[in-house]
Protein backbone atom coordinates (compact mmCIF):
# COMPACT_ATOMS: atom_id res chain seq x y z
CA UNK A 1 0.00 0.00 0.00
CA UNK A 2 1.61 4.06 -0.80
CA UNK A 3 1.95 5.66 2.28
CA UNK A 4 0.30 8.12 0.34
CA UNK A 5 -0.98 9.20 -2.58
CA UNK A 6 -0.64 12.45 -4.25
CA UNK A 7 -3.67 14.20 -5.09
CA UNK A 8 -5.20 14.08 -8.15
CA UNK A 9 -5.03 18.26 -9.06
CA UNK A 10 -1.23 17.76 -8.98
CA UNK A 11 0.16 19.88 -11.88
CA UNK A 12 1.35 17.43 -14.58
CA UNK A 13 3.53 19.77 -16.22
CA UNK A 14 6.47 19.04 -13.59
CA UNK A 15 5.96 15.26 -14.35
CA UNK A 16 6.06 15.70 -17.93
CA UNK A 17 9.69 17.39 -17.78
CA UNK A 18 10.36 14.60 -15.76
CA UNK A 19 9.32 11.75 -18.25
CA UNK A 20 11.24 14.29 -20.96
CA UNK A 21 14.34 13.96 -19.07
CA UNK A 22 14.26 10.40 -18.54
CA UNK A 23 16.53 8.36 -21.15
CA UNK A 24 13.66 6.18 -22.24
CA UNK A 25 11.03 9.12 -22.31
CA UNK A 26 12.58 11.69 -23.85
CA UNK A 27 11.43 10.98 -27.07
CA UNK A 28 7.97 11.85 -26.56
CA UNK A 29 5.76 14.47 -28.68
CA UNK A 30 4.83 17.24 -25.90
CA UNK A 31 1.25 15.97 -26.52
CA UNK A 32 1.87 12.41 -25.81
CA UNK A 33 4.16 13.27 -22.84
CA UNK A 34 1.04 15.00 -21.10
CA UNK A 35 -0.97 11.91 -22.11
CA UNK A 36 1.65 9.85 -20.08
CA UNK A 37 1.90 12.30 -17.21
CA UNK A 38 -2.30 12.32 -17.12
CA UNK A 39 -2.17 8.40 -17.07
CA UNK A 40 0.66 8.50 -14.66
CA UNK A 41 0.65 8.32 -10.88
CA UNK A 42 3.29 8.80 -8.64
CA UNK A 43 3.00 7.39 -5.05
CA UNK A 44 5.25 6.98 -2.02
CA UNK A 45 6.43 3.17 -0.40
CA UNK A 46 7.83 2.55 2.47
CA UNK A 47 11.35 0.03 2.24
CA UNK A 48 10.45 -3.33 1.77
CA UNK A 49 7.31 -2.76 -0.15
CA UNK A 50 6.90 -5.56 -2.75
CA UNK A 51 6.02 -3.91 -6.06
CA UNK A 52 5.14 -7.24 -8.25
CA UNK A 53 6.01 -11.09 -7.91
CA UNK A 54 7.80 -12.41 -10.67
CA UNK A 55 4.53 -14.11 -12.79
CA UNK A 56 2.44 -10.87 -12.03
CA UNK A 57 0.65 -9.57 -14.72
CA UNK A 58 2.53 -7.28 -16.02
CA UNK A 59 -0.01 -4.07 -16.17
CA UNK A 60 2.49 -1.25 -14.79
CA UNK A 61 5.80 0.29 -16.09
CA UNK A 62 7.79 2.31 -13.34
CA UNK A 63 10.08 5.31 -13.17
CA UNK A 64 11.84 5.60 -10.11
CA UNK A 65 11.48 9.77 -8.92
CA UNK A 66 13.59 9.17 -5.65
CA UNK A 67 14.77 5.64 -3.79
CA UNK A 68 15.98 2.28 -4.47
CA UNK A 69 14.51 -0.56 -6.25
CA UNK A 70 15.31 -3.58 -6.11
CA UNK A 71 15.21 -6.26 -8.93
CA UNK A 72 15.20 -10.37 -8.15
CA UNK A 73 14.17 -13.74 -8.87
CA UNK A 74 14.30 -16.29 -6.89
CA UNK A 75 15.52 -20.08 -7.30
CA UNK A 76 13.36 -23.09 -6.51
CA UNK A 77 15.53 -23.50 -3.70
CA UNK A 78 14.39 -20.21 -2.04
CA UNK A 79 17.55 -18.21 -2.71
CA UNK A 80 17.25 -14.91 -4.07
CA UNK A 81 19.14 -13.85 -7.20
CA UNK A 82 19.60 -9.98 -7.33
CA UNK A 83 19.25 -8.60 -10.96
CA UNK A 84 19.50 -5.22 -10.10
CA UNK A 85 19.07 -2.33 -7.37
CA UNK A 86 17.80 0.89 -9.54
CA UNK A 87 17.53 4.58 -8.74
CA UNK A 88 16.55 8.15 -9.50
CA UNK A 89 15.94 8.50 -13.27
CA UNK A 90 15.80 4.58 -14.16
CA UNK A 91 12.91 3.10 -15.38
CA UNK A 92 11.99 -0.82 -14.80
CA UNK A 93 9.03 -3.08 -15.58
CA UNK A 94 9.21 -2.34 -19.33
CA UNK A 95 10.78 -5.80 -20.63
CA UNK A 96 7.94 -7.84 -19.36
CA UNK A 97 5.56 -5.64 -21.86
CA UNK A 98 6.91 -7.74 -25.06
CA UNK A 99 6.46 -11.01 -23.88
CA UNK A 100 3.71 -12.93 -22.13
CA UNK A 101 2.83 -9.92 -20.26
CA UNK A 102 4.19 -11.07 -17.23
CA UNK A 103 6.74 -9.62 -15.14
CA UNK A 104 10.02 -11.84 -15.67
CA UNK A 105 11.62 -10.70 -12.05
CA UNK A 106 9.98 -9.36 -8.81
CA UNK A 107 10.25 -5.74 -7.41
CA UNK A 108 10.79 -4.79 -3.93
CA UNK A 109 12.18 -1.44 -2.24
CA UNK A 110 15.50 -1.28 -0.50
CA UNK A 111 14.63 2.04 0.87
CA UNK A 112 11.58 4.67 0.93
CA UNK A 113 10.81 5.76 -2.53
CA UNK A 114 8.98 7.52 -4.91
CA UNK A 115 7.59 6.10 -8.07
CA UNK A 116 5.60 7.48 -10.98
CA UNK A 117 3.49 4.14 -12.68
CA UNK A 118 2.39 4.15 -16.16
CA UNK A 119 -0.52 2.36 -17.40
CA UNK A 120 1.33 -0.53 -19.55
CA UNK A 121 -0.38 -0.09 -22.76
CA UNK A 122 0.99 3.42 -23.27
CA UNK A 123 4.19 2.26 -23.98
CA UNK A 124 3.30 -0.41 -26.36
CA UNK A 125 0.78 1.96 -28.39
CA UNK A 126 3.78 4.71 -28.19
CA UNK A 127 6.41 1.72 -29.73
CA UNK A 128 4.01 0.70 -32.46
CA UNK A 129 2.93 4.47 -33.07
CA UNK A 130 5.91 6.60 -32.65
CA UNK A 131 9.38 5.59 -34.95
CA UNK A 132 11.48 7.77 -32.95
CA UNK A 133 10.33 5.98 -29.05
CA UNK A 134 10.58 2.89 -31.00
CA UNK A 135 14.27 3.77 -31.59
CA UNK A 136 14.80 5.21 -28.00
CA UNK A 137 14.06 2.41 -26.50
CA UNK A 138 15.98 0.33 -28.83
CA UNK A 139 19.22 2.60 -27.19
CA UNK A 140 18.40 1.97 -24.14
CA UNK A 141 17.83 -1.91 -24.13
CA UNK A 142 21.30 -1.59 -25.90
CA UNK A 143 23.13 0.39 -23.42
CA UNK A 144 21.57 -2.10 -20.64
CA UNK A 145 22.75 -5.11 -22.49
CA UNK A 146 26.13 -3.80 -23.13
CA UNK A 147 25.77 -3.34 -19.19
CA UNK A 148 24.93 -6.68 -18.43
CA UNK A 149 27.66 -7.76 -21.01
CA UNK A 150 30.24 -6.22 -18.63
CA UNK A 151 28.43 -7.68 -15.53
CA UNK A 152 29.29 -11.36 -17.01
CA UNK A 153 32.78 -10.40 -17.76
CA UNK A 154 32.90 -9.34 -14.36
CA UNK A 155 31.57 -12.52 -12.73
CA UNK A 156 33.54 -14.73 -15.03
CA UNK A 157 37.40 -12.44 -15.11
CA UNK A 158 37.50 -10.42 -12.00
CA UNK A 159 38.08 -12.04 -8.36
CA UNK A 160 35.66 -11.00 -5.99
CA UNK A 161 37.75 -7.98 -4.69
CA UNK A 162 38.10 -6.53 -7.54
CA UNK A 163 34.44 -6.91 -8.13
CA UNK A 164 33.71 -4.77 -5.20
CA UNK A 165 36.38 -2.13 -6.41
CA UNK A 166 34.79 -1.80 -9.42
CA UNK A 167 31.68 -1.27 -7.65
CA UNK A 168 33.05 1.46 -5.81
CA UNK A 169 34.99 3.19 -8.99
CA UNK A 170 31.36 3.37 -10.68
CA UNK A 171 30.37 5.39 -7.72
CA UNK A 172 33.22 7.72 -8.49
CA UNK A 173 33.13 7.82 -11.92
CA UNK A 174 31.74 11.56 -11.74
CA UNK A 175 34.80 12.60 -9.85
CA UNK A 176 37.42 14.39 -11.84
CA UNK A 177 40.95 13.71 -11.92
CA UNK A 178 43.07 10.61 -9.20
CA UNK A 179 44.29 11.13 -6.04
CA UNK A 180 42.30 10.70 -2.68
CA UNK A 181 38.32 10.49 -2.81
CA UNK A 182 35.79 9.99 -0.33
CA UNK A 183 32.36 7.80 -1.53
CA UNK A 184 29.49 6.83 0.31
CA UNK A 185 27.83 3.03 -0.15
CA UNK A 186 24.60 3.66 -1.69
CA UNK A 187 22.96 1.01 0.33
CA UNK A 188 24.16 -1.33 3.51
CA UNK A 189 27.05 -3.69 2.83
CA UNK A 190 24.95 -7.07 2.95
CA UNK A 191 22.55 -5.73 0.54
CA UNK A 192 25.90 -4.74 -2.04
CA UNK A 193 26.98 -8.47 -1.05
CA UNK A 194 24.15 -9.69 -2.60
CA UNK A 195 24.11 -7.31 -5.50
CA UNK A 196 27.40 -8.53 -6.10
CA UNK A 197 26.51 -12.29 -5.60
CA UNK A 198 28.21 -12.84 -2.99
CA UNK A 199 27.89 -14.40 0.54
CA UNK A 200 28.17 -11.88 3.65
CA UNK A 201 31.71 -14.13 4.72
CA UNK A 202 33.35 -13.94 0.98
CA UNK A 203 31.91 -10.28 0.70
CA UNK A 204 33.87 -9.48 4.01
CA UNK A 205 36.84 -11.25 2.85
CA UNK A 206 36.98 -10.16 -0.53
CA UNK A 207 37.04 -6.21 1.32
CA UNK A 208 40.12 -7.15 3.41
CA UNK A 209 41.85 -8.42 0.14
CA UNK A 210 40.38 -5.02 -1.43
CA UNK A 211 42.11 -2.90 1.71
CA UNK A 212 44.90 -4.31 1.79
CA UNK A 213 45.94 -4.05 -2.30
CA UNK A 214 44.42 -0.47 -2.34
CA UNK A 215 44.80 0.81 1.50
CA UNK A 216 41.16 1.99 1.43
CA UNK A 217 39.23 2.31 4.57
CA UNK A 218 35.53 1.56 4.99
CA UNK A 219 34.21 3.57 8.23
CA UNK A 220 30.05 3.24 8.16
CA UNK A 221 28.61 3.89 4.69
CA UNK A 222 31.61 6.22 4.18
CA UNK A 223 34.68 4.64 2.09
CA UNK A 224 38.10 6.67 1.78
CA UNK A 225 40.03 6.23 -1.19
CA UNK A 226 43.32 7.49 -0.56
CA UNK A 227 45.00 6.54 -3.62
CA UNK A 228 42.19 6.13 -6.95
CA UNK A 229 44.77 5.35 -9.13
CA UNK A 230 46.26 2.23 -7.35
CA UNK A 231 42.17 1.21 -7.01
CA UNK A 232 41.95 1.50 -11.09
CA UNK A 233 44.80 -0.01 -11.63
CA UNK A 234 43.97 -3.33 -9.14
CA UNK A 235 40.66 -3.45 -10.86
CA UNK A 236 40.50 -2.11 -14.51
CA UNK A 237 43.67 -4.12 -15.45
CA UNK A 238 41.38 -7.48 -15.15
CA UNK A 239 38.14 -5.73 -17.24
CA UNK A 240 38.02 -5.30 -21.22
CA UNK A 241 37.00 -1.14 -20.15
CA UNK A 242 39.08 2.01 -18.97
CA UNK A 243 38.29 4.20 -16.61
CA UNK A 244 36.28 5.73 -16.58
CA UNK A 245 33.92 3.75 -18.00
CA UNK A 246 30.60 4.16 -19.90
CA UNK A 247 28.73 1.76 -17.78
CA UNK B 1 40.37 -13.42 -45.80
CA UNK B 2 37.86 -16.00 -47.32
CA UNK B 3 38.22 -19.29 -48.18
CA UNK B 4 36.03 -19.06 -51.29
CA UNK B 5 33.23 -16.07 -51.69
CA UNK B 6 30.05 -17.64 -53.74
CA UNK B 7 29.79 -16.51 -57.49
CA UNK B 8 27.76 -13.08 -58.39
CA UNK B 9 25.54 -15.04 -59.81
CA UNK B 10 24.11 -16.98 -56.57
CA UNK B 11 20.12 -17.11 -56.97
CA UNK B 12 19.01 -14.59 -54.24
CA UNK B 13 15.50 -15.87 -54.02
CA UNK B 14 16.95 -18.68 -51.27
CA UNK B 15 18.99 -15.96 -49.21
CA UNK B 16 15.31 -14.23 -49.12
CA UNK B 17 13.93 -17.11 -47.46
CA UNK B 18 17.02 -17.56 -45.07
CA UNK B 19 16.35 -14.11 -43.49
CA UNK B 20 13.00 -14.49 -43.26
CA UNK B 21 13.25 -17.19 -41.44
CA UNK B 22 15.46 -15.30 -38.78
CA UNK B 23 13.60 -13.81 -35.59
CA UNK B 24 15.31 -10.67 -36.41
CA UNK B 25 15.30 -10.41 -40.17
CA UNK B 26 11.31 -12.13 -40.39
CA UNK B 27 9.72 -8.63 -40.46
CA UNK B 28 11.38 -7.31 -43.89
CA UNK B 29 8.77 -6.72 -46.43
CA UNK B 30 9.63 -9.14 -49.46
CA UNK B 31 10.96 -6.23 -51.06
CA UNK B 32 13.20 -5.10 -48.20
CA UNK B 33 14.26 -8.64 -48.11
CA UNK B 34 14.93 -8.68 -51.63
CA UNK B 35 17.03 -5.73 -51.36
CA UNK B 36 18.90 -7.32 -48.22
CA UNK B 37 19.87 -10.09 -50.24
CA UNK B 38 21.32 -8.40 -52.95
CA UNK B 39 22.92 -6.17 -50.71
CA UNK B 40 24.67 -9.34 -48.93
CA UNK B 41 27.44 -11.54 -48.93
CA UNK B 42 27.95 -15.28 -48.31
CA UNK B 43 31.46 -15.90 -47.62
CA UNK B 44 33.19 -19.47 -46.32
CA UNK B 45 35.77 -19.24 -43.66
CA UNK B 46 37.88 -20.98 -42.27
CA UNK B 47 38.15 -21.97 -38.10
CA UNK B 48 40.05 -19.52 -36.66
CA UNK B 49 39.53 -16.46 -38.73
CA UNK B 50 39.39 -13.29 -36.97
CA UNK B 51 35.64 -11.25 -37.86
CA UNK B 52 36.72 -8.25 -36.65
CA UNK B 53 38.55 -6.99 -32.90
CA UNK B 54 36.61 -4.85 -30.15
CA UNK B 55 36.39 -1.09 -31.34
CA UNK B 56 37.08 -1.58 -34.99
CA UNK B 57 34.34 0.05 -37.07
CA UNK B 58 31.35 -1.81 -36.99
CA UNK B 59 30.36 -1.66 -40.77
CA UNK B 60 28.85 -4.90 -41.03
CA UNK B 61 26.17 -7.22 -39.59
CA UNK B 62 26.96 -10.75 -39.89
CA UNK B 63 23.99 -14.18 -39.92
CA UNK B 64 25.13 -17.27 -39.27
CA UNK B 65 24.44 -19.48 -42.05
CA UNK B 66 26.65 -22.57 -40.56
CA UNK B 67 29.22 -23.15 -38.14
CA UNK B 68 30.36 -21.69 -35.05
CA UNK B 69 31.77 -18.07 -33.96
CA UNK B 70 33.05 -16.64 -30.57
CA UNK B 71 32.06 -13.10 -29.36
CA UNK B 72 34.66 -12.32 -26.93
CA UNK B 73 36.60 -8.88 -25.04
CA UNK B 74 40.20 -9.01 -24.02
CA UNK B 75 40.95 -7.29 -20.31
CA UNK B 76 43.73 -5.30 -20.22
CA UNK B 77 45.96 -8.23 -18.54
CA UNK B 78 45.16 -10.15 -22.04
CA UNK B 79 42.64 -12.42 -20.75
CA UNK B 80 40.00 -13.26 -22.92
CA UNK B 81 36.01 -13.15 -21.56
CA UNK B 82 34.05 -14.89 -24.21
CA UNK B 83 30.57 -13.19 -23.79
CA UNK B 84 29.00 -15.87 -26.48
CA UNK B 85 29.58 -18.90 -28.73
CA UNK B 86 26.70 -18.36 -31.68
CA UNK B 87 25.56 -20.80 -34.35
CA UNK B 88 22.95 -21.35 -37.19
CA UNK B 89 20.54 -18.94 -37.36
CA UNK B 90 21.98 -16.18 -35.03
CA UNK B 91 22.77 -12.48 -35.90
CA UNK B 92 25.86 -10.68 -34.48
CA UNK B 93 27.19 -7.29 -34.90
CA UNK B 94 24.07 -6.01 -34.77
CA UNK B 95 24.62 -3.92 -31.05
CA UNK B 96 26.81 -1.97 -32.16
CA UNK B 97 24.88 0.10 -34.66
CA UNK B 98 23.61 2.14 -31.87
CA UNK B 99 26.43 3.38 -30.50
CA UNK B 100 29.29 5.22 -31.62
CA UNK B 101 29.67 2.79 -34.54
CA UNK B 102 31.95 0.82 -33.14
CA UNK B 103 32.25 -3.34 -32.34
CA UNK B 104 31.74 -3.63 -28.58
CA UNK B 105 33.25 -6.81 -28.71
CA UNK B 106 35.92 -9.27 -30.83
CA UNK B 107 34.31 -11.98 -32.90
CA UNK B 108 36.57 -15.48 -34.38
CA UNK B 109 35.24 -18.06 -35.84
CA UNK B 110 35.50 -21.75 -33.96
CA UNK B 111 34.65 -23.43 -36.29
CA UNK B 112 34.73 -23.50 -40.48
CA UNK B 113 31.59 -21.24 -41.12
CA UNK B 114 29.28 -19.66 -43.65
CA UNK B 115 28.23 -16.61 -42.87
CA UNK B 116 26.12 -13.69 -44.65
CA UNK B 117 27.48 -9.86 -44.42
CA UNK B 118 25.17 -6.86 -44.85
CA UNK B 119 26.22 -3.50 -44.99
CA UNK B 120 25.17 -2.02 -41.30
CA UNK B 121 23.47 0.99 -42.93
CA UNK B 122 20.84 -1.30 -44.05
CA UNK B 123 19.73 -2.49 -40.92
CA UNK B 124 20.46 1.66 -39.24
CA UNK B 125 17.67 2.43 -42.40
CA UNK B 126 15.23 -0.43 -41.93
CA UNK B 127 15.12 0.45 -38.07
CA UNK B 128 13.93 3.96 -38.66
CA UNK B 129 11.65 3.62 -41.77
CA UNK B 130 10.12 0.09 -40.43
CA UNK B 131 8.17 0.32 -37.10
CA UNK B 132 7.25 -3.55 -37.39
CA UNK B 133 11.05 -4.13 -37.67
CA UNK B 134 12.32 -1.93 -35.02
CA UNK B 135 9.73 -3.77 -32.87
CA UNK B 136 11.00 -7.41 -34.26
CA UNK B 137 14.63 -5.52 -32.88
CA UNK B 138 13.23 -4.66 -29.49
CA UNK B 139 12.26 -8.18 -29.04
CA UNK B 140 14.90 -9.84 -29.81
CA UNK B 141 17.07 -7.25 -27.48
CA UNK B 142 14.56 -8.07 -24.96
CA UNK B 143 15.11 -11.76 -25.22
CA UNK B 144 18.35 -11.43 -25.47
CA UNK B 145 18.28 -9.22 -22.10
CA UNK B 146 16.55 -12.02 -20.62
CA UNK B 147 18.90 -14.33 -21.67
CA UNK B 148 21.48 -12.40 -20.28
CA UNK B 149 19.76 -11.75 -16.51
CA UNK B 150 19.95 -15.99 -16.61
CA UNK B 151 23.18 -15.82 -17.28
CA UNK B 152 23.89 -13.54 -14.57
CA UNK B 153 21.88 -15.45 -12.17
CA UNK B 154 23.50 -18.84 -12.95
CA UNK B 155 26.69 -17.04 -11.83
CA UNK B 156 26.03 -15.85 -8.76
CA UNK B 157 23.43 -18.75 -7.72
CA UNK B 158 24.21 -21.59 -8.89
CA UNK B 159 27.79 -24.01 -8.25
CA UNK B 160 30.13 -24.51 -11.05
CA UNK B 161 28.81 -28.36 -11.62
CA UNK B 162 25.02 -27.13 -11.63
CA UNK B 163 26.60 -24.48 -14.57
CA UNK B 164 27.94 -27.18 -16.21
CA UNK B 165 25.04 -29.27 -15.98
CA UNK B 166 22.46 -26.63 -17.02
CA UNK B 167 24.35 -25.77 -20.57
CA UNK B 168 23.91 -29.90 -21.14
CA UNK B 169 20.33 -29.25 -20.15
CA UNK B 170 19.70 -26.40 -22.44
CA UNK B 171 21.30 -28.90 -25.69
CA UNK B 172 18.25 -31.50 -24.58
CA UNK B 173 15.23 -28.98 -24.31
CA UNK B 174 13.84 -30.31 -27.68
CA UNK B 175 14.47 -34.01 -26.12
CA UNK B 176 10.70 -35.12 -24.83
CA UNK B 177 10.21 -36.77 -21.48
CA UNK B 178 12.63 -37.80 -19.17
CA UNK B 179 14.87 -40.74 -18.39
CA UNK B 180 17.94 -41.92 -20.20
CA UNK B 181 19.14 -38.97 -23.04
CA UNK B 182 22.37 -38.92 -25.07
CA UNK B 183 23.60 -35.56 -26.21
CA UNK B 184 26.71 -34.55 -28.46
CA UNK B 185 29.01 -31.37 -27.38
CA UNK B 186 28.37 -28.69 -29.70
CA UNK B 187 32.75 -28.20 -29.42
CA UNK B 188 35.48 -28.80 -27.20
CA UNK B 189 35.59 -29.03 -23.88
CA UNK B 190 38.23 -26.26 -23.27
CA UNK B 191 36.08 -23.71 -25.21
CA UNK B 192 33.05 -25.41 -23.04
CA UNK B 193 35.11 -24.45 -19.92
CA UNK B 194 35.70 -20.95 -21.06
CA UNK B 195 32.55 -20.06 -22.23
CA UNK B 196 31.45 -20.61 -19.01
CA UNK B 197 33.89 -18.18 -17.31
CA UNK B 198 35.78 -21.28 -15.77
CA UNK B 199 39.51 -22.36 -15.79
CA UNK B 200 40.37 -25.48 -17.06
CA UNK B 201 41.07 -27.43 -13.65
CA UNK B 202 37.68 -25.88 -12.03
CA UNK B 203 35.73 -27.61 -14.84
CA UNK B 204 37.67 -30.58 -14.64
CA UNK B 205 36.74 -30.53 -11.17
CA UNK B 206 33.24 -29.53 -11.35
CA UNK B 207 32.38 -31.91 -14.39
CA UNK B 208 33.79 -34.89 -11.81
CA UNK B 209 31.49 -33.66 -9.20
CA UNK B 210 28.32 -33.55 -11.76
CA UNK B 211 29.52 -37.16 -13.24
CA UNK B 212 28.66 -38.45 -8.89
CA UNK B 213 25.86 -36.46 -8.93
CA UNK B 214 23.35 -37.32 -11.74
CA UNK B 215 25.44 -40.62 -12.68
CA UNK B 216 26.30 -39.21 -16.53
CA UNK B 217 29.16 -40.09 -18.49
CA UNK B 218 31.32 -38.41 -20.95
CA UNK B 219 33.38 -39.92 -23.98
CA UNK B 220 34.87 -37.53 -26.08
CA UNK B 221 31.77 -35.59 -27.47
CA UNK B 222 29.43 -37.34 -26.28
CA UNK B 223 27.55 -37.11 -23.04
CA UNK B 224 24.93 -39.70 -21.92
CA UNK B 225 22.92 -38.57 -18.93
CA UNK B 226 21.14 -42.09 -17.54
CA UNK B 227 18.99 -40.33 -15.55
CA UNK B 228 17.38 -37.09 -17.02
CA UNK B 229 15.16 -36.05 -13.74
CA UNK B 230 17.81 -36.42 -11.95
CA UNK B 231 20.17 -33.94 -13.67
CA UNK B 232 16.76 -31.53 -14.05
CA UNK B 233 16.67 -31.70 -9.84
CA UNK B 234 20.37 -30.85 -9.44
CA UNK B 235 20.49 -28.30 -11.62
CA UNK B 236 16.92 -26.38 -11.67
CA UNK B 237 16.66 -26.22 -8.20
CA UNK B 238 19.18 -23.70 -7.63
CA UNK B 239 17.36 -21.83 -10.81
CA UNK B 240 14.37 -19.43 -10.72
CA UNK B 241 13.48 -21.34 -14.08
CA UNK B 242 11.77 -24.82 -14.72
CA UNK B 243 12.73 -27.35 -17.07
CA UNK B 244 12.45 -26.92 -19.60
CA UNK B 245 13.64 -23.40 -19.97
CA UNK B 246 12.69 -21.13 -22.70
CA UNK B 247 16.37 -19.27 -22.84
Amino acid sequence: MPVSAQPAATPAASLVDLLRGSALLASLSPERAALFATAANEKHYRKGKVLYLQDDAAEKLFFIRKGWVKLFRETLDGEEAISDILTSGHTFGETSIFFDGHYSESAQLVEDATLVEFPARLLKEEITTNPVFAQAMLSVMMKHRRRQAMEIEHLTVQNTAQRIGCFLLRLCSDKKGLGSVTLHLPYDKLLLAARLGMQPETFSRALAKLRTETNLSIQGATVVVPDLEKLVQYCCNACSNAYPCES
